[in-house]
């Protein structure tokens, strides 16, 4: 670091959401571009995050009985082309491996884009009996899409790290659970961890995962109007049971084939986070997954230096006693005012500053990241205090995402006005619709936004838009949200 | 399941090492072999193990320094030649990816064998001042050897799981002390979480890493007499650094070289473990990576069902309550025999067995995995006793695993007496070396021993074993241990 000047954001969020958020990525050292293009690299402050993500599913996942396993990171050309021969429309672009040491291979190697076709083998061994269901198996690790796009840290990347769930289950009502169980844990993280409300639902027919009955989503909106799809949940009904014989004998020693499901939740999640909360100063991450949630700057001057640091590590202790993820930065090379700046840019949700008055007083004063709220508190509860001020930001940051996402779902009923509502506003544009695709081509060819998500009817709040769909006027079976997307 | 008949070990490990490890493996359902070959599985139970020993590994590595990153999957093959001009004899065999999708590559890329060659670049480019060091990286990943030997799970495969870590620091002291920091951490992983004692020493000077200045291992000994190598800390002075320019300015602004380390732990050592402590009822898991570290088996008649069942979850609560890992086994349709079987082929440490005579008591029996060694206890202080016992169980392991260690290093010094000793009782010999490799070979080309490791001088209890080579008869530089290995 050179100077105080490289250091900050230079782009601007709300003029130019995309180089701003390439810019904050690199320059508060989440990621870098890898020199292949499509990949990147992941440094400490990055991963820190997203381990704390991967740390809270899994305990969610771990409390509703799944395990996880570990599959090989290739899948044979020929396991692919029987998932392709099973399910219409599968035919994902992959890396492959032609050649070992000095060899070409035999048979080509894709390096998997997902694991369906290599764990549902295993699954149709390891399934006898409807003692053995339902079976619930999840891996994390890194999977790689050859598409062909400019490469956006975390938003489009040709490999990417995620969790995929994989369960079998005795019949539909058990997989559909299952489904929905995940989604709704995908939800949680969401909204719990990460401080974004999502909107969640299914996806359209045409835009299910090949294979699927039904494909549920979990949407995020960015701050540019465009919609982010970072997990979902497939309801793979018999097809793939079927296809790979994953067949168990019931009570009465009938053999019967399962239901399966499978869920992944990626790293697009974070970068939909990062990019949500965000500002020009830099990162602003939500308590659950910074990687230090309290920063403790002591302010001192000659006279008052050894007594502002004693103060200030005695409260970076009792931070620690509660369990807190506290940095102490008593650098002397530094003034306060660049610390200031750098945290900032590393996002930790709360400051302590601790001056002469502070140790006068006997208080601190804390600063809340989001907004610069500032306020000086008594110094003997401060551990209590600091989790309650660390709740506050973590509501601050979901009650704006909150906000920004309501005053951005804008109802329309006909193809001119949702046109004019996304062209003018972004945001989700919510509209009756009648099911079929050709309506939704009418909307993508002008304006590249899509149907994004369809609210389940079984939702509490769920209620139909109108009764004819917004763009052909044929009686309407939907209520779609339209937006353009990531 | 059909019956216990197939559920069985029926290898001998005493006689058949071999078949009895792939045979336990697959019955006790650790792994499974991948349909191509050199690849596995890693089912549940196996990759439960895998992650409690992460998370030991994780925790060290955190309170010293370290923090988690994830670098691209694939190496372009320009950074692969770059090693292999800086580094003599680095021509890894790799798994080549030509593809993307539909089209072939400009650049074939690797999948990494190993990372130094993708991550030392990002170290030059974050490092700048002597401020920044050091600076230590590590991930979490897969990587792939396209090594064209008969897979043996965990410690032949293709793939395998492991942690690689990266440090630089700014001079020769700073990485030495990375390097036996690391090594020393492996040897507590062994010992406190595998209850394997192990050997730690150099590798010979024409085994190093390709590019190292030393490379040191933890060999353990199995039980068919070979050495196996399941941790290896490298200092790898400044020729990764002067290849990759990884450079700082020191306090006086001076351009320096930094000098470098990495450090891997794969799965190898699980695999180790799971062959040192099973026998040929089953696994046996240490306490510390047991997936569950109690199983409680009811043993009711009509007459007391209730009652036995009452008691036995009250027991179930406590040990909970203790955080230790408890399974409560209260099937109707399988008797104590069948589960008493399913658990020890499944190597839970610590069997409780509860029936009319406990409840009357008030007591409970504990049944011991490695030797069955069984003792009736108080029910009141149960989980202190548990915890206790736990311990003992581990101390066993280890005790057994020591023992033959030490029966099995074995002094030589000729030729003949080091073959003759190796060939009829394996293990390792120890002999006096003159360091020059061709003494190795005159061993290696008869028997296929190698050495595996030379003690350290600085080490407490290094002695040298005598002043001239046992091949050669030269003055001898060195005190080495042969052995053949996997």
């Amino acid at each position: 670091m050179s100077g105080e000047q490289e250091l900050g954001i230079t782009e601007s969020k709300a003029h130019n959401t995309g180089e701003w958020y390439t810019e904050l990525i690199q320059k508060a050292e989440v990621a870098d571009y890898a020199p292949m293009g499509g990949f990147i690299v992941t440094r400490p402050r990055g991963y820190a995050v997203w381990e704390a993500i991967r740390e809270s599913l899994d305990d969610r996942f771990e409390d509703t009985g799944v395990r996880n396993a570990y599959f090989p990171m290739f899948v044979p050309e020929s396991y692919l082309e029987r998932e392709k021969e099973v399910v219409e429309g599968f035919d994902p672009e992959v890396a492959w491996v032609t050649h070992g040491g000095y060899d070409e291979l035999d048979e080509r190697l894709a390096v998997r884009p997902t694991s369906e076709s290599i764990i549902a083998p295993y699954m149709a061994q390891w399934v006898r009996s409807h003692r053995d269901l339902p079976l619930r198996l999840n891996q994390w690790c890194s999977v790689c899409r050859w598409e062909a796009t400019e490469t956006k840290p975390f938003f489009r990347t040709k490999e990417f790290l995620w969790q995929e769930g994989h369960t079998a289950h005795r019949d539909r009502d058990g997989a559909w659970e299952e489904t929905m169980l995940r989604l709704r844990q995908y939800e949680a993280v969401y909204e719990e961890v990460l401080a974004l409300p999502a909107l969640v639902g299914r996806k359209p027919e045409h835009d299910t995962f090949p294979g699927a009955d039904t494909t549920t989503t979990v949407e995020a909106l960015m701050p540019d109007g465009k919609s982010v799809q970072g997990a979902t949940s497939h309801h793979l009904g018999r097809s793939f049971a079927e296809a790979f014989e994953i067949t168990y004998t019931d009570a009465e020693e009938r053999e019967r084939t399962a239901h399966t499901t499978s869920w992944g939740f990626s790293w697009r999640a974070m970068g939909a986070m990062l990019m949500a909360h965000g500002d020009d100063q830099g990162l602003v991450l939500p308590p659950a997954v910074a990687p230090e949630q309290v920063v403790v700057v002591p302010i001192w001057s000659d006279d008052d230096r050894e007594a502002v640091l004693d103060y200030a590590e005695s409260v970076v202790d009792d931070l620690e006693t509660a369990d807190l993820r506290v940095e102490f930065d008593d650098r002397d090379e530094r003034n306060p005012g660049f610390k200031f700046n750098e945290w900032e840019l590393r996002g930790v949700p709360l400051r302590v500053e601790i001056g002469g008055n502070e140790v006068a007083d006997g208080t601190v004063t804390l600063v809340h990241r989001p907004d610069g709220e500032t306020v000086e508190v008594d110094r003997d509860d401060l551990a209590e205090t600091a989790v309650e001020h660390l709740d506050a930001v973590h509501r601050k940051l979901y009650d704006a995402a909150r906000q920004h996402l309501e005053e951005n779902v804008r109802d329309a009923d006909s193809p001119e006005e949702m046109l004019g509502t996304i062209g003018k506003h972004g945001g989700y544009v919510r509209a009756a619709w009648c099911g079929d695709e050709a309506c939704e081509t009418v909307i993508k060819d002008e304006i590249a936004a899509e149907v994004v998500m369809l609210p389940m009817e079984d939702d509490e709040d769920y209620e139909p838009v109108a009764e004819t769909c917004a763009v052909c006027d044929e009686p309407s079976e939907e209520t779609a949200y339209f937006a353009k997307t990531y």
